[in-house]
């Protein structure tokens, strides 16, 4: 600064230096990325410099750093496509947010892991305050596909039901809730494996209304375990193979699946008579695909609609907040090398 | 007739004698079926009997008569789902048509393998004469159905691109034809057999753009083969397996893909990324749901402009015209048993 309003764009304002987890190459998550010290960057004149609270590592991250994402940002490159941070500085023409504004990437972009982040005001949407970090800084990942999901494919009627599978994942407990708060009904499908039972009763708790395991509905008397219920015109499949089966065999006829995820690496095998004459539809979702739709003020109003069901309790699921620090720990968790763990979430 | 016109509603108008081709029990058709002389019926006031003209010996015919379709008249059934007739007597409230009209069943039902078949006013379609009566006797089955897989799964304009499999069958030759009428080029893939030149050659003849062996694109360089060609938006499938998959590697990202048939009796097979980041629909058709929905006035003007289309030579496909006395020949030739015939279309 020279002291001189008029000569103001001579001068430069530079963001702090910060630390990003990087990847240099693609490859395994845990031997490819390392804690890197980045410069400073120039915050140009429509720039905004965030301080990262936190971002999570989801599953989306690993198979970006792994490359067998479709979007593959040049190496090296830094990791995370979601997190929240507090505005730290802004550029001359920024008008839209101010120093100690909250703000999360809207639409997403990669390189959230890392503690100070300089990219373009568009790209930031202000969010409240009030809601717990855990959940701004996961919110768009998992929960506005869930939400998506619900909206976009079947125009659904309280007293509907939807199927899924894989319905202990966070989108499978966000499509729960947020079902629930429609008065739709959900039919739920879980792996079989130790501690299902407890799992069954923790969906019921979020709201499910009836949670069967894969090996309760691979049986031939399959329609009589789901009784009288209403057949669901909706259902989602996170995995793929067999269990997609169960969902396809459980939605009514003129009925929708929309395959999120691919859990099972195994791919789906569909009957031509289930689409000839039980008119079935398969669809896909890929959220980045549907923010790019030119639906940016379409996704922040359902994200600040999220944002404030998790601020008042009534959005939960499980996340452990880490140390950024302890990267390399959070990083195991989240591959599954320790088992079974929460949605980790880096805290900076 | 009592030549007093105050009690016709007392009279009875009956139908002459009818001769039948019967199925008591469901199997196959070559045994299950006969010729059955049937007694008068009744003609009520709004019933329209109608001497059959000529009706063709459809797929769909078969298995319904093995039993294997979704809808199953009770038997003992007539066979047969469409023809064409001439209106031989109407009941004493029919305002629409007239004796000596010719008529189509529609919206479609069982029986037309019959010499008089009557049915209230509202089940017969008047068309205009000049059709050839193979055309006419055929025009809801196949062209139809490839007339409304045209036009309500995608929006396509003049200089896209579709693309289907089984490109022969009726439903494909006369796809190639409407298509080309409205600009849209095709891509066809056609069985490996003898004699595939010259079917690639009478295909080209109808209009068709390229025409492809399977074995020609069940090659790694399967989009080489495509060059430059814009990428389908719509594909069809009538076969299942893996020449649905050649449909599908075929279409663009956001395509749709509808099967209306099962040739091979194989599913389709699917990954999982084909619909999360290719996001690609698959779809069934079947004729007999997309007339039951109100849409009777809708389908009876696109019947007119397909009958329209064969009266004026703008839409061809090959038919045998048969005495109805040798339907047992005709049979045999529909099943397959003596090679390759064209659609059998029974005269009565």
């Amino acid at each position: 600064m020279n002291g001189n309003g008029g000569f103001r764009s001579f001068s430069t304002i530079m963001s702090p230096p910060s630390k990003a987890i990087v990847y240099e190459r693609h490859g395994s998550p845990d031997s490819v990325t390392r804690v890197v010290d980045l410069p400073p960057v120039e915050i140009r004149e429509n720039d905004v410099c965030v301080k990262m609270i936190a971002a999570p590592i989801n599953p989306s991250d690993i198979n970006q750093i792994e490359g067998v994402y479709p979007v593959r940002p040049p190496v090296p490159a830094v990791g995370g496509l979601e997190g929240v941070g507090q505005v730290y500085a802004v550029g001359s023409r920024v008008k839209s947010l101010s120093p100690g504004d909250w703000v999360i990437p809207s639409p997403l972009f990669s390189g959230t892991w890392q503690t100070y982040v300089v990219k373009e005001e568009g790209v930031w949407h202000k969010i409240d305050k009030r809601c717990p970090i855990e959940y701004a800084a996961t919110i768009t990942v998992n929960p506005l596909t869930a939400l998506m999901m619900l909206q976009d494919f079947v125009v659904l009627n309280s007293g509907d039901y939807v199927v899924q599978n894989g319905a202990t994942s966070m989108v499978g407990q966000c499509i729960i809730q947020l079902a629930r708060l429609r008065g739709i009904s959900t039919i739920n499908i879980i792996r079989d494996r130790v501690g299902s039972d407890e799992a069954k009763e923790k969906l019921k708790a979020l709201g499910a209304d009836k949670v069967f395991s894969e090996s309760q509905l691979n049986v031939k008397n399959f329609k009589s375990l789901l009784g009288n219920l209403p057949e669901p015109a909706l259902g989602f499949n996170c995995i793929g193979g067999n269990v997609a089966s169960l969902v396809l065999k459980s939605i009514r006829e003129g009925g929708t699946m929309v395959t999120y995820g691919a859990m099972s690496k195994k791919p789906i095998t569909v009957s031509t008579t289930s689409f000839i004459f039980k008119d079935i539809s398969l669809r896909g979702f890929w959220l980045q695909r549907w923010m790019n739709l030119d639906k940016v003020k379409e996704c922040r109003k359902m994200i600040d609609y999220l944002i404030g069901l998790a601020r008042d309790g009534n959005l939960k699921y499980e996340t452990e907040l880490v140390p950024f620090e302890d990267f390399a720990d959070a990083l195991d968790k989240a591959l599954g090398k320790r088992g079974s763990h929460p949605k980790q979430v880096l805290r900076f």
